[in-house]
């Protein structure tokens, strides 16, 4: 699984506060934290407390300093991605972009030129899809022009977008069965990622609809996860999840041994 | 989700104890436990402790006693059965036959005679099956040799067999992949069941795995499960599953409800 860590996004208090002051010290803190909780990737997001493209890469240089994992970059402006790509010391992950024809021509020349990865929401301009089919066709137009551009596969994380459950509760099998017919694309296949704490918005038992919910989707082909890494019950089902998909060899200490 | 309650098994010491000291006391409570637990059915089984039909009845009588539940009756032997289906107040769940025709003729006119239900293991005489292909053909055969008899798809519980991920990791997959083309065999399909305890053999973090895979298997159409309901975060990931299946109407209080 690929696990990148959500926490260091100006939606959360502590971390607006330390862009307005520019302490570094917390965003230091939560990227070590998350490295120490088996993040791969450290997702970076400016939220609306800046549209300053040195605030962002401001955000990336001090998670830099604590960490040397790549950077996901969640903001989908080029002119903010194009400043902020270059302060990234290895390939970053571009979170995100659409299957509108504008945005991807926008955003995949800079994935190509930076072999950078993306991640591609499956909706358009028609907007947030309703059925697994729609779903599959935004990801088939997605992968044929990240192709065009020269993007392999393995550099698209394909998002099935992930609907709150309590509010559309009848997208659940819609996105699974969306994320089950992406592994079918390509082989090497493109990655299936989530945004995950969608599903559980506004409900009351959110940390196990967000466990259970990413089991299925493991269960579906999700193999990169934007979550709280830092929730240890949602990342020990995500390994169980991966020893029964056969991706991880079962050893009795498994858990033990990711958290080493 | 159609929960078994696996508990009253000979293999655990107070149960072989109140077998041999014609106690019911301890089945009692036992039934009761499972019932409050949210158990639709009280699995009954000998083990090796006895091989005496009178044994097994009187353990279904002590159920009976306490709640009132169907019985589901841990025995594949014709003769116990004969003695048993008739101790049940309502139509038992027989577990199990296999898909061998010697087995199937003998126990499908019993199930068709007493409108009772089976648990059909997809295994024939020529032992576990490794792939989900052999699993499905099993399953076939299974579902042809019910109609035969009478016996309604919703009357057959198909049990993909469960092997230990520590010791046969890759067949997860397989057991996973059968469960799911099990739902395309009819409409209404047949019940999918299976013993879950068994994935979790050998390994050190049982109730992680137990549940883990619960919730893959519930993801490929699981609609029915032998288990621990008394394991409160085994019962909960799956009602959560089925939340995310759209077969339970999502509330706030889902859990608490469940419970009450």
């Amino acid at each position: 699984m690929i696990f990148i860590g959500e926490r260091i996004n100006a939606g959360f208090k502590d971390i607006k506060k330390s862009i307005e002051e520019k302490d570094g010290s917390i965003i230091q803190e939560w990227a070590k934290k998350q490295k120490a909780a088996g993040a791969n990737y450290i997702d970076v997001n400016l939220g609306t407390a800046s549209n300053k493209p040195e605030d962002l890469c401001w955000m990336i240089e001090e998670v830099q300093k604590a960490v040397e994992l790549p950077i996901s970059i969640d903001n989908n402006k080029p002119s903010m991605l194009k400043e902020a790509i270059p302060a990234c010391n290895k390939p970053p992950l571009i979170n995100s972009t659409t299957a509108d024809d504008g945005r991807m021509d926008e955003l995949f020349p800079l994935v190509s030129e930076h072999n950078a990865s993306i991640i591609g929401l499956v909706m358009d301009e028609s907007g947030s899809p309703k059925s697994a089919d729609k779903r599959v066709e935004n990801a088939g137009k997605l992968l044929a022009k990240a192709m065009e551009y020269g993007i392999e596969p393995e550099q698209l994380f394909l998002d099935p977008i992930v609907m709150p459950l309590k509010y559309m509760q009848e997208q659940a099998q819609e996105i699974l069965s969306a994320a089950n017919q992406f592994r079918l694309f390509s082989d090497p296949p493109p990655h299936i990622v989530c945004g995950l704490s969608n599903v559980s918005n506004g409900t009351k038992h959110k940390k196990l609809i967000n466990r259970t919910f990413a089991i299925m989707l493991v269960a579906n082909g999700l193999d990169a996860v934007i979550c709280d890494v830092t929730d240890e019950d949602l990342v020990n089902a995500i390994l169980t999840a991966e020893l029964a998909m056969n991706r991880q060899i079962y050893a009795d200490s498994y858990i033990e041994a990711f958290r080493k």
